[in-house]
């Protein structure tokens, strides 16, 4: 039993359709964004989410950017304007930065065209990274299968499936092969507080594409890890800087902490894209912050006390020294990162 | 501004007052238990909850047992169907059994008595139980603060206060008396996931108390500590082994992983009855699997496709080579804790 192919980004009809990803796995509704203003403000709140997905969802916001009121700007003020926007939601995913940079250049080469050149320029742009997103997942999902051995249980962080690339997916990706080349007897799940990217979405795809499961508790991973069963990690990232350390999804260096101390196989996998060329280590990467109150309350019920205080770093980074391998559409990349990285990126 | 004294269990006109721990913060609504089975159950479904406060529920839970409707039991019979019943609501915490086993000696020595008299003996035991929680909770609470320095950020999971004790608390009680002292600066307050003891108890707690603190996540952990925002980690324990090794709610495991790692102190704070004579090493502390809903749901409210496994184990085991230091009311112990912990049995 196969499950349909699922496109949680997509362009129709003028408008970026999302799937809305703060509903699942309790309803499927699908938003439709019109404006750069209401693709910043999915992104934003996570309707859209997973660091090559809402690269995506901003190149094609741009493009909608182009058919917005005008007044007496040129075009390329009003892609300013929108990449402005669509690049403050989210901080610390560097595809973000890199699908806006791709975009500019379209639009440099439009300037002197309408609007509705310029635009169509611009979903140019946002179908080729879609095209190439596919494409990488699917070699990054290939080379990652690999690394697993038959009867592998494997604990993954946050979601990296179809529902944050719009492809197959990072470390989803490698998980969906590697089950499908038998290489996987189970998964777990970690729920990622505060927004439960695991047990709402990471659960949903695994449940959809007939993968055996559990969810765990983030706080569970050290006690699983003692009793022997997990035999690997696998998880996505959204920012590499040039020395191999990787921001990811908070919770994930405790991850990495825990499986050097068990001598379980740490991977991560992640598009080259997603290498960050002027970070040259973590130390570079900004952290997102995000409100207090994804952490004190589930939805809108409180879990803690009226107004106590609540500290919400969205990503944490994990050195290097943790990550067995990185595995890239460009290969697996093995330590020393410099090196390996250097390479992956002029290959 | 001191907090009103907090005794959340009291026995009280013949039957066991408990403030209803489920339903914090939300209310304070307090259960009224009057049979053995009422008391199991708020055990059970952790109305009650916290190593000493179980055993402390446990041992007026047998009084009330003598009081029940009698059958043809005798006594004695009917104090060991009630002990067995008691004994079986959580498996983990050490001082359940160990309340039982005082009042039994109690009960043997009435057992020609009327059952009257024999509840009556058994109040006393419990009350004695409750006055040395009381005062070995105010001397762990003196001897951990001295530990602390001035500025520190203290990391704590789950919650050992007076909700854990009925009496200073455990890890609680220090950090209480080390804000008193001037030892502190501020607590760093683990949510302690799935049931939100951290964010929903602990949090109330210092609130009450006027203790700075900010919840965080438990995946969050790694990331503060690799920030230097924590200074030291004070837990309590549900059940000590022989050699040192701490079972304590899950997730402490990973704490202490991570402060390893970072050169954190991390310390555990329990009375001397937590200590298991029987247990040689964590490996023979059975360790609570409850219920996955608890994983899967926030109250009633799903968070997981339906159906969706998950694994739910309430308490990890921290190995001794990771604790600095076990703070009780016979002294602060040090590793190698065979020795320190025998003289502390002994002494």
């Amino acid at each position: 039993m196969t499950s349909p192919v699922l496109c949680p980004v997509r362009f129709e009809d003028g408008a970026l359709r999302l799937l809305d990803q703060t509903r699942l796995p309790a309803e499927e509704r699908w938003l439709s964004c019109r404006s750069a203003e209401e693709v910043a403000d999915a992104i934003r709140r996570l309707a859209v989410r997973g660091a090559p997905a809402i690269g995506v969802a901003a190149a094609y916001g741009l493009a909608l950017a182009m058919s917005s009121a005008a007044g007496d700007e040129t075009p390329l003020e009003r892609f300013e304007r929108a990449a402005a926007l669509l690049a403050a939601t989210r901080p610390t995913a560097v595809n973000l930065g890199w699908a806006i940079d791709r975009a500019r250049e379209a639009a440099v080469a439009h300037a002197a065209d309408e609007p509705a050149a310029v635009a169509s320029a611009l979903i140019e742009v946002a179908d080729a990274i879609v095209a190439e997103q596919r494409e990488s997942d699917l070699r990054v999902a290939e080379l990652g299968a690999e690394l697993l051995e038959p009867g592998d249980r494997v604990l993954t962080h946050c979601n990296t499936g179809a529902l944050a690339t719009g492809g197959a997916g990072t470390a989803g990706g490698v998980i969906a092969a590697a089950w499908e080349a038998g290489r996987l007897a189970q998964v777990w799940v970690d729920e990622t507080r505060p927004l439960l990217q695991g047990s709402r979405l990471t659960a949903w795809e695994l449940t959809r594409a007939g993968i055996p499961f559990r969810i765990v508790t983030d706080a569970s991973v050290g006690a699983l890890m003692a009793r022997g069963l997990v035999d690997r990690v696998v998880v996505g990232a959204d920012r590499i800087a040039g020395n191999g350390d990787v921001a990811n999804k908070i919770g994930t260096y405790t991850v990495a902490v825990l499986a050097a101390r068990h001598g379980v196989p740490f991977y991560v996998a992640a598009p080259v894209s997603t290498i960050d060329r002027d970070a040259p280590s973590g130390d570079a990467i900004v952290i997102e912050e995000r409100d207090a109150d994804e952490v004190t309350h589930i939805g809108e019920r409180p879990i803690a006390p009226a107004g106590a205080p609540a500290a919400n770093f969205a990503f944490d980074v994990t050195p290097a020294e943790l990550v067995a391998a990185i595995v890239t559409e460009a290969g697996v990349l093995r330590p020393p990162y410099r090196d390996s990285i250097a390479r992956a990126l002029t290959g």
